[in-house]
């Protein structure tokens, strides 16, 4: 049974039964024109979207449907974390290809719907099509946060520290192995390809820097840690220098890239799918960050500094490996 | 030129440079993790999503780069405007093909600004992917209204009134002078095929009805009267008697339907593409919508009756000509 087989009705229908119920503050929820939700008292609300496309974000050949889900949703609680947003509500938008069966589209919504519970967000709507393409899932993330709570990347000063959360590399190592079609058991890189999978947003610790103001700024790094140099020193207007020795490289995947002659900090600083947060902070914040990690349960390294030349380098030892041009890239979606 | 030539950052800022500056509630829009706004006072948030696929819902193979963007945010005010919510503010997930032109991603961004300005409502983010699929354009809306003015499906009552704004059939007929490739100036379908490229979401008639409380119900009519029928039937458990008589047929639409031997009525009632509104309301409240329908400048028919009975009736001169489970379907996207 394909989902061509059912109506709209039915599909939506499905939808709904792995939901829970509509909170009080969603007057209107699923089945009108559109959905209707009170704001959250001297709160703003934080708006976010992202699209993830079958053979661009995720390969229906080898994730779980589950996975695929979770994903679609993940994506956008990592960036409402990036802004210290509580998630609230989404809107999915599904372009279901006519092969999919309903099986898969069961699991998918299961996927999405247990990633929404552990973190109170409620799917308000969304809309069903058909597509002659590829599976996309469209993820629409509403949260809230006080204005003065609210993180974003412009606020990096000359002198502020710059951290990231958690460690880096699992989900690139964990997709290379499934790309290269070599048993997870191998190494035991079943870990890594559980954390390309399975992303974790930062949503805690998001939310226990915005409202203990102990961030000068703030993104995820879903296109890599580079991407999130390149990103916040831009916004920003300073420079940075990155302690490649620093980085919270995780064990298995710095062992598979070596072991598969690749330079481990390189291939981890270009490669996108980490949804850890990149913050920095002025050092006398550091005692106030360091208690929010604590209390987010999550790991916080120290991995450079912000500098007011504008420049970017990676350096190691003391001696810089990669500057300027050469900085690298992250994950990139067109050229 | 194509999409897949320029960088991610060079096309989002060729969507900025179409977009007038953000306005004083909108503290974050494009550029961070996500955008950030303050709530309208008192009022309720409105949230709808709606995606366009090439060769689903718009053929890029004839319809002008504009008329797409266009239709893509159209779709979304409509559903606005069947809440009885004033728009706001807009969230774009564009997914592209490698092959698509930048002079034609610039012209559909054309096409959405141009609305966007028409209803001021403000472009806050987005996302853009590529894809190996067809064009795809995502939009989420968000409009605000206050509790007492939104309009739902579920409050028509038996005795009611049916209502349509503007007429029905031109955007139909449009279409299929476009797939049947007949030249539009045969027999005067130049107006049809602009209302199938350009449809006008009925905002200024949804807001004013809302805001007078003049109708027990409201839905639109993207998927055709017969959808809009079965939709408000079921959500208020009510019956419908419509006249097909008394259906506001567009001129030009029914020759055209005449001409290829197609029964204008049915064809008409079945047909999508029409962004009207469907509206019921009880006797008493006739004057009261006559009058914001007047002020909004759009034509209102009657069209029917609800009943208590819960069966749905086409009749013509008193005599069902479908009824139950012959009643005409809308447009189908699944099954």
């Amino acid at each position: 049974v394909t989902v061509s087989d059912l109506t709209e009705r039915e599909l939506i229908a499905r939808i709904q039964r792995r939901l829970p119920p509509s909170p009080s503050w969603m007057p209107v929820g699923i089945g009108d024109d559109a959905a209707v939700v009170e704001p959250v008292r001297n709160h703003l609300d934080v708006l976010t979207v992202d699209a993830i496309v079958d053979g661009v974000h995720f390969d229906r050949r080898f994730s779980p449907p589950e996975a695929i889900g979770h994903r679609a949703l993940a994506v956008n609680l990592s960036d409402l974390a990036a802004m210290g947003a509580s998630p609230r509500l989404a809107l999915l938008s599904l372009a279901l290809p006519a092969d999919l069966s309903v099986d898969h589209f069961e699991r998918m919504i299961d996927g999405l719907a247990r990633l929404a519970l552990t973190h109170h967000l409620h799917v308000a709507g969304g809309n069903l099509t058909r597509t002659p393409g590829p599976l996309t899932l469209d993820v629409t993330a509403i949260g809230s946060a006080k204005r003065r709570q609210v993180l974003t990347r412009s606020g990096a000063r000359a002198g502020d520290e710059i951290y990231v959360t958690g460690s880096l590399g699992a989900a690139a190592a964990g997709l290379y192995v499934l790309q290269s079609k070599t048993p997870a058991s191998a190494g035991d890189m079943a870990d890594c390809v559980e954390r390309y999978f399975y992303p974790i947003p930062r949503v805690r610790a998001g939310v226990l820097v915005g409202r203990n103001r102990a961030a000068s700024a703030c993104m995820d790094l879903s296109d890599g840690l580079a991407d999130g140099v390149r990103q916040i020193s831009a916004a920003s207007q300073v420079g940075m220098i990155v302690d490649a020795n620093a980085l919270p490289l995780d064990a298995a995947a710095r062992g598979w890239f070596e072991i598969h002659g690749h330079d481990p900090v390189s291939s981890i600083v270009a490669a996108g799918d980490d949804y850890e947060l990149m913050i920095t902070a002025s050092p006398k914040l550091r005692r106030r960050l360091r208690a929010a990690a604590q209390t987010a349960g999550i790991a916080l390294t120290k991995i450079g500094v912000c500098t007011k030349e504008p420049e970017l380098i990676l350096q190691r030892e003391g001696v810089a490996i990669a500057a300027g041009g050469s900085f690298p890239e992250g994950f990139r979606h067109f050229r």
